[in-house]
């Protein structure tokens, strides 16, 4: 028999919650005999005391079973989920899914929608014409078995304590707090059935961690948490300073994803793609030797092996697989913008929260759970940090589809780029990499 | 316009709250526009991070008129309250009253029922047969004027936003934290209309700060906070390592509080009694030389002054005085045993949380909110620390209406005192007083 008011009083002495103890404040705030009030008590003393791994593993173990969970059992082979913190023009997802298949990794992904600058994978994929991500269970899990690949919405019964507590942690200013990140992100990961997941911790002015330094600590504490849960789990530290590729948006995501599968995207994306997708042949028993794996990738990518895996993808879920060819098939944005350097220069610094936001105010993200998305609208950028621009050339594009917001958006694109006379060096896309508790620095 | 999340957000990070986002907090709870998880959150951070003077002055300002608060501006004079932190066989207040009053000084006192012990002093008027504490608010002040004193209950709109929070604080473990405590009591105390206040914070192991260091941190604290309000406030450290008086019960109180305005009551109750009335007199400005004061509180004793103001007391708010003549009129215990040393030996140590818990179960207090008091038990103890007890001799009584109860609290009696063979000290009673910046140590 526990008391919440004793196990507040524990942690806020910053002693260490027993897994019954947890395991009792998760079944209470889920079936509803343990109040709000009590429960933001408890996270904000959690907040300034924190938990041990131990504590964060039950947790997260706690809030992983507090619903449904996801059976990937009739999947042949070895499932191996990838998980981002989130970052600005990150298409990543949409790029690893057919990229992965294609060289036999089964991938059943569950993404979300989710607030944001942009939409959630989900968002994203819904511009296609025709897609449709509200597979039901066996429909999800026929789809993978038949052509390796299959990307559904979440359940809504997956996970209900993470849904409740981040909806209090949002509104007790008790967010920022490590072990409440990790077990958030970690329990959804482990309801959802994956057998390995990858980590991506992006750092920086456009993500949720600012610093190198909280990154490696949020990635070490999730791939710990994995780890005892008997999930393989590593991380990647990559770079949030700038966005990650150049479209900012929904269908324009799509489309910077095509484009990376076609062997034309933009490097950056490019190499973060590559060693997710080799590192989930390597977990998923199909080549360990990285070398190999990537020259696979590539080929696939070279070959259009990808690309069609991509068709094959859109095609199952009922999408137009000619918006591979045809753009035009995507939603069109009435206005178009074309932002341009006054001046010749390096591109020294790029405020992607600066870009997100505007890309959002533009119709592409939610600022409010109800709020409709806009396929078409967005922001491409040209350039990244350390390319040369000239005076006069074209470094950004403005989609939209309310003409009254053209000019301000051009004028924010503008202050979100700096430029330097002098050449500025290019950024490193990935940082670093935790495995078990090694930490590779790239 | 303020947020809440960013309020506390700020309190988290130990920044100090504005007078105007206090205010904001404060009206938000009590008008239900800012919710019980938010408030809790914050609660929390304020007892990790603190509020300085101002912050904790202008909470208890916030609290203190939050609802209705007593004008006693019709009473002639300068109205002087007394606060205690609570203790136990502590019935001062009883004694005070009328002791105070016969010299002058215009008593309107407003008490508590609460939880506890034994009741508040209220309950423990209510053991005097017809005896009404449910005055309105001009019975209240006419009676003040017309007799010099009156005891009323609070009414219940007075602090609606302390009755709230120290509700919430009660089950979110966010009660011991300073400034939280300290505005408690001062909103209590500004809101019920005293120009002058005197708090009794109590130490000790039957005292809810358990070290003088605590007791006098609060102390401290208060006093600022009743000057910065423009009520002169001065605080009494006192002794609660033992019971301060001998009888832990309601009927009984008034009875021990009765012996000591006949004279005969013990010098712990007394000195503590004669101190505060002296200074009630110094502040009501009736008398300014404290050896001049005591003499005449001794004289109202002796005289039978201050026991007459007693019997006014009583009969003007309609209980029967003849009780204090004859307490066979109280309401009487069925069952009455008495426990005896076991040997020779000094009392060491007395247990005044065990001592209460056992009068507290006995009827003599309420555990939950809607319990009834049963007036007649108690627990009636003859030695106090550093006093000497033969074999044999009765050094307490026990007064139940539960025969089935009186071996069980028996027991808890004799193991709640301790005795040794050599001769103990007597404790000090009052240990320290604030006056301003100025402690002065007894």
């Amino acid at each position: 028999m526990f008391f919440m008011t004793d196990i507040i009083e524990k942690k806020k002495r910053g002693l260490k919650l027993s897994k019954e103890e947890i395991q009792f404040v998760i079944d209470g705030y889920v079936n509803g005999s343990i109040s709000d009030y009590q429960i933001s008590a408890l996270l904000m003393a959690i907040y300034f005391k924190g938990m041990d791994e131990d504590e964060t593993t039950n947790l997260t173990m706690a809030m992983a079973y507090s619903g449904e969970t996801v059976d990937l059992s009739e999947i042949k082979g070895i499932k191996v989920d990838k998980h981002s913190t989130g970052g600005i023009a990150d298409t990543t997802t949409l790029v690893l899914v057919p990229l992965a298949s294609s060289v036999g990794v089964k991938i059943a992904k569950m993404s979300g929608r989710g607030l944001g600058h942009t939409g959630g994978t989900i968002d994203k994929l819904e511009s296609i014409p025709g897609f449709c991500c509200e597979l039901d269970a066996k429909t999800f899990i026929n789809s993978v078995n038949t052509i390796g690949a299959a990307i559904t919405g979440q359940s809504k019964n997956l996970v209900p304590a993470d849904k409740m507590l981040y909806a209090l942690r949002d509104v007790t200013a008790t967010v920022d707090s490590m072990p409440l990140i990790a077990s958030s992100i970690m329990s959804k990961k482990i309801a959802g059935g994956a057998d390995k997941i990858i980590l991506d911790v992006k750092f920086g002015s456009g993500a949720f961690m600012k610093t190198f330094e909280d990154a490696l600590e949020l990635g070490r504490l999730m791939v710990k948490i994995g780890n005892r849960a008997e999930r393989e789990t590593i991380a990647y530290i990559t770079d949030m300073e700038q966005p990650l590729g150049l479209a900012i948006g929904n269908a324009i995501e799509v489309i910077e994803a095509i484009e990376v599968l076609k062997g034309s995207g933009h490097p950056d994306l490019l190499t973060l793609c590559l060693e997710f997708a080799a590192e989930m042949m390597r977990m998923a028993e199909i080549e360990s030797d990285k070398s190999k794996a990537v020259a696979k990738l590539k080929d696939s990518i070279d070959t259009g092996k990808a690309l069609e895996k991509f068709s094959e993808i859109i095609k199952n879920q009922g999408g137009n697989p000619k918006v591979i060819q045809d753009y035009s098939l995507f939603p069109q944005a009435k206005y178009e913008l074309e932002v341009t350097a006054a001046q010749d220069g390096y591109v020294s610094k790029i405020d992607g929260v600066r870009l997100g936001t505007t890309a959002m105010k533009l119709g592409a993200g939610r600022q409010k759970k109800d709020d409709v998305i806009d396929p078409a609208v967005g922001i491409w950028i040209y350039k990244k940090v350390g390319d040369e621009v000239n005076k006069g050339e074209v470094f950004a594009k403005i989609l939209a589809n309310d003409r009254a917001k053209l000019d301000w958006a051009k004028d924010e694109v503008k202050e979100a780029f700096e430029f330097d006379l002098k050449p500025t060096e290019k950024r490193k896309v990935i940082w670093a990499k935790i495995t078990g508790d090694k930490i590779a620095k790239f």
